[in-house]
């Protein structure tokens, strides 16, 4: 009568909403971010294996779960793009900009070295490719915390989450570079510098159209609405704008959270006065909102905890150029916070905020994998359960330490 | 970055929202449900091939899409079922059982002979499995427009929402006599009778357990829960004892949505008192559910539309017998007002209530395509054709029948 899928789906949703809710619970009460509990919770869940229970290990994988997992982090990038009001992000523009581009240049610069020392015989390109791994910033963990402290609408807040836009664009052109010239010196062709070139452009394209004219077609769209009956219309048309945007920006390449919090950037209390006028309840969106995050959103950061596969800790060989990878991971990022233009801001909570590295640098690992120099594989079994491991520690160490920061700072 | 599927889901919930919104809109102003606005913007996306236009046609078969509808439909019955309380729902019990049994009877001998009057050379127990594919209400609908007047609390409404768990007790064990005697009789062996006798006590143990027991520890985890910092606590526990009860409900071969709306009939507003009082807003369940299920159940609604395929409706010699077993399957259903004890009850309410028929109709008429007697498939083509217009149309007349009804009467 149903999907099989379904009824997994059901008992892992049961479960992640128990295990969110009891791991974040514990980790409030110890002053930290829920979010590190949520995390832990899913680290739990996902490797029961190794006490010998195998019976959720499917859910690790599992398309549906992984879906609203990814639509989970989209909701919380909109709400985060919601409450952070379009022209202060644009003023720190100068910053997130510079942020972005340290952030990118001394990890890849440190990974570069670190993977030479350990594996002096390997090409040099197969050097550059563990050192793209470390580039990307994976904004959800911040994002979160942030959140949880209301810091989003922060100088250091805004800087991060402008700087992971733009770091965003530039993971696209790191992995197309260095890929590029990867295939093409595996095969003797020259590299062709204009694919970089059309991905820029049309991120650019994208970005500019939405801030352009994305708030004249926001306040248009709920104008229009408004003169629709019925009850939920703010709702619904948020969310269709959110999911509008995030779609086009996948399409051209972007991440799809990078639409999704445009989206919410873009929309303005303004736009909705009229809806929100009618809403017997006056309930404004992010209050609209908050009831579906706080069922998907921990279902991203759950799953992302269940991904952990503490096995790969243990791989012989792999631990000590995993701690030195995470080193250089964190360690390099650091550098974000010389591109803190503003007076007074809190330059090492950037630096901490841009820390956690996520799917970007799994992904780029697996291509890695699939490309070859001369016959070897770029990124080999070992690197890649380094590089699974870097992606674990920088998630797990980022919401405690941010929370340390931003907690001692004066709001 | 993502996965190539998170981007056509993202597409057709942008798409969703904004039909069910214009056609849910367009059909309220003129005094009707938003759900038929939503089915037919469904059916008008769904059959853009005809207009020659293919680029949506994948989204029929999304499985993501698939897995979010199935979720709604579970948000649906869960918030109906919190509407609804326990003891006023068991004081309509006999009412209940008598109209799922006449409802299930009526349209199976109606479509026994019309069966036999249009194949009269077919075997037959093909005529009993065509009656079979009429049997199961889909309760979807029906709750759907009761809760968009406000009649799920009614009598009327408790007893057409009763029914439906019953029927889809009863509709397993149709299933398993037809399917099981046709395969026997294929395959020259006896039937099992104790098949049918395991189901019916899988299914009687979960409700019986549900509701026995169910209060008990609903009681219990939500004054654990308030014992648990951290906000939004309320939700997330009355979501994954949603989620749990339709999981088991499913485990043990019934609908998923009968262990929702299980679910939300156990919980009691004195069980999570505790967690209410602190609540910044005092945001009861029912409102806290409301913004969920504005995003997710037109979703189910939107998809159903969707996949009603209007070039069913024009195949060569389908539209007769369609149109005779769309007539068993309404008329059929009135039979139910007779089961209705209770006295001013509105009975043509409860018979109209009980008209839909969903995917358990289509399901049936899927198995019977994979069965055999004599070599001849039980379910040909054709009749298939004509089981899926008979859905499509008892689908979508019930809404304006029932607003009808229950407009005129009293509150």
């Amino acid at each position: 009568m149903h999907s099989p899928e379904l009824l997994s789906v059901l008992e892992a949703l049961a479960l992640i909403l128990i295990g969110a809710r009891l791991g974040g619970a514990l980790f409030e009460r110890f002053g930290q971010s829920p979010v590190l509990g949520e995390l832990l919770a899913g680290v739990v869940i996902g490797n029961l294996g190794l006490a010998g229970y195998h019976g959720l290990d499917p859910l690790r994988e599992q398309p549906g779960l992984d879906l609203l997992a990814q639509i989970g982090v989209l909701f919380l990038l909109f709400r985060v793009g919601v409450e952070t009001e379009i022209a202060k992000m644009m003023a720190v523009g100068a910053s997130a900009f510079l942020v972005a581009v340290l952030g990118v240049i001394a990890p890849m610069v440190l990974g570069f070295f670190c993977s030479r020392a350990f594996f002096p015989t390997h090409d040099p390109l197969t050097h550059w490719f563990v050192g793209a791994t470390l580039c990307a910033t994976s904004v959800g963990i911040t994002a979160r915390v942030l959140s949880d402290l209301g810091r989003t609408d922060s100088t250091e807040g805004r800087i991060i989450l402008g700087a992971a836009v733009i770091d965003d664009v530039l993971g696209l052109m790191v992995l197309a570079v260095v890929a590029g010239v990867i295939a093409s010196a595996d095969r003797g062709r020259a590299f062709d510098p204009r694919t970089v070139l059309w991905i820029v452009a049309k991120a650019a394209l994208f970005l500019g159209a939405a801030i352009g004219i994305g708030r004249w077609v926001s306040h248009r769209a709920f104008a229009l609405a408004a003169r629709l009956g019925g009850e939920g219309v703010l709702l619904s048309v948020a969310l269709a704008f959110c999911f509008a945007l995030a779609w086009i920006a996948g399409r051209v390449g972007l991440a799809p959270i990078v639409g999704a919090f445009a989206a919410g950037l873009i929309i303005e209390k303004v736009h909705y006065r009229d809806l929100l006028a009618r809403d017997a309840k006056r309930r404004d969106l992010p209050e609209l909102l908050e009831p579906i995050s706080s069922f998907l959103v921990p279902v991203f950061f759950v799953l992302m905890g269940m991904r952990v596969d503490l096995a790969a800790f243990g791989a012989p060989g792999v631990a000590g150029f995993a701690a030195v990878l995470t080193l250089a991971a964190v360690i390099g990022k650091q550098a974000c916070s010389l591109g803190v233009l503003e007076r007074g801001a809190d330059r090492l909570a950037v630096g901490l905020g841009m820390i956690p590295r996520g799917e970007v640098g799994l992904i780029f690992a697996g291509i890695g994998s699939t490309l070859t120099i001369g016959g070897e594989r770029v990124i080999d079994g070992q690197v890649f359960s380094a590089v699974v491991i870097m992606v674990a520690l920088t998630t797990l160490v980022t919401p405690p330490l941010l929370v340390w920061k931003l907690r001692r700072a004066p709001l």
